[in-house]
């Protein structure tokens, strides 16, 4: 059986780009004791890949040159030489950019037992995007009825769970996003109480005007302009979530911004961040509560799904455009 | 009776200096009831005394044009209209570089009733830089036996204090000053177990050679280069205190420096501040605790006493000029 693999090709500088990955084909080696075969139905696009890829000291060993692309993927089981995984289950983890991805228990970021929702949600909001707005907003935001909650990159696949579960915590939610279409989906699609357009010409007096009570919660995907602009209006006790760094394009060397210990001092404010394997321990009770809010129409998402593995190299740049405004997928055809 | 008042005559723009205090004498007011009279013995003189004097939003009102220059003083209750506060009684608040105060219970921070040991204490090690240590070390660094805690200033009133306690919960201390004297006493006088001199031309190796097991708590009150070095260090789950931003000489408009965001990412670190104020319901623990470990030889303290009211309006520069090695207090003497 043949396979059809994304390798990395070349290491890029920033974010990578299509140039930077190959598509080769190869035979799926067969299983060995204690491994089982993954048929994927869906890849998915994350920001952290630019991290994955880079030769910069980071979470894990990059990924090396030739090799198949490190990625979530959601499939089932088509073979099987394991006892506890089964021909029929559905899993996701790390099974990466590839059709086929021959599996050990420790590939597997969870098996899906939701089988009554799609399996592309498990790479989405009931995935790491879901995970990580719930651990994160939860354990680090500590989010409060009545509290100011704002969330940049709003519309997106974790900043939209992050404020639709501030809004079930009880919170007021200020999304920020790009564009009038954006914020119109923030307040019709994803409930928030308020939409800042960070590309309007008064931007920082909008996000004043929202603000008027101070911020208790700044849930922050950017660490740029945008961020910098809410932490000018923290609350006392304000706690600030570091999500991701979407206005970096580079940090070697590290950009320069304001420095922000004043704030901390003066608004007795927390900044913090956190891996989210860190919480493989809880993902079961966390998975738990989000597919029950999907069921009940209370957790909303979006995906964009690409069609074929050809769409694979060009995703991550597409990513960082800023031109989905969901979970963005490529969707595997089989048959 | 006649009262000689140290007065603010001039908003500085940056550090306090001479210039912007004028003394003065009036009379002692005659006492309404409820109030009591302290005669000063020990004004303090605080890093904080540049934010109490600027126009620039802060924790309280700024100190008015004009009027007594804010301050923690300890002294003597000479005469009382308060059942609750005896002639007799020693006490430390917020009684303003004077030398005698007209005070209220809301003046009075506490009372001080470990009077074995000397009264200037209650404005250092068992005053507000004592405790500033304590509070923020143990609740927002949460030092575990092993943890290598760096802290710049380390040689100052609440850096010697933080060491010593870091010492005492089982920490590897690795202490910054400024110049091989206070390095030298960083070692022999408050036990870190190693000192690096920021003034030296080769700071950044000798800084990576003493952290090379990374950095669990970074303790910093400078809010510059140093703290910059100390982050690019940190280990997985470090907690960084921001305590003062002592090489920052104005904050409006902010400073520039490299953004942190990515190593509170990459490291699950987390960045606090606290106001030591919020802190009163507990002081009377840590008071006891600190006053143990004093008098058990376990947590020394170093003070720089300037003699005469005179000396006050130029020694918030001199603090700043990094002069000092220890705690700064003006006594006053009555006779």
């Amino acid at each position: 059986m043949r396979n059809t693999q994304v390798c990395l090709a070349s290491r890029p500088s920033g974010i990578p780009q299509a140039e930077n990955f190959t598509i080769r084909q190869v035979d799926v080696p067969s299983l060995r004791d204690g491994q089982f075969l993954v048929r994927n139905d869906f890849l998915s696009v994350e920001p952290a890949m630019r991290g994955w890829v880079s030769a910069v000291a980071n979470y894990a060993t990059p990924v090396g040159i030739g090799e198949v692309m490190r990625s979530f993927a959601a499939g089932e089981i088509v073979a099987s030489r394991h006892p506890q995984f089964a021909v029929g289950d559905k899993v996701m983890g790390m099974l990466g950019w590839q059709d086929y991805a021959v599996a050990e228990p420790a590939s597997v970021t969870r098996t899906v037992r939701e089988t009554d929702l799609p399996l592309s949600l498990s790479l989405g909001v009931l995935g790491l995007n879901g995970l990580t707005a719930y651990f994160e907003l939860l354990d680090l935001g500590e989010p409060k009825p009545g509290d100011t909650v704002v969330v940049s990159t709003a519309a997106g696949a974790v900043g939209s769970a992050v404020g639709q579960i501030a809004k079930l915590c009880g919170c007021r939610t200020i999304g920020i996003a790009g564009g009038a279409a954006k914020c119109q989906s923030l307040i019709d699609r994803f409930g928030y109480d308020a939409a800042v357009d960070y590309k309007a010409a008064d931007f920082k007096e909008r996000l004043a005007a929202a603000c008027s009570r101070g911020v208790d919660v700044c849930f922050d995907n950017t660490a740029g302009p945008i961020s910098d602009a809410v932490l000018t209006h923290l609350a006392v006790g304000a706690r600030i979530v570091v999500c991701g760094t979407a206005s970096v394009p580079s940090w070697d060397p590290p950009p320069t911004g304001p420095r922000i210990e004043r704030h901390i001092l003066v608004k007795r404010a927390r900044m913090s961040g956190l891996l989210i394997f860190d919480y493989a321990h809880r993902y079961k009770e966390a998975v738990a509560r989000l597919a029950e809010w999907v069921r009940a129409g209370r957790l909303r998402y979006r995906e964009d799904v690409l069609d074929g593995i050809e769409a694979c190299p060009g995703a991550i740049a597409q990513l960082y455009r800023g031109e989905n405004s969901g979970k963005l997928l490529v969707r595997l055809r089989h048959g």
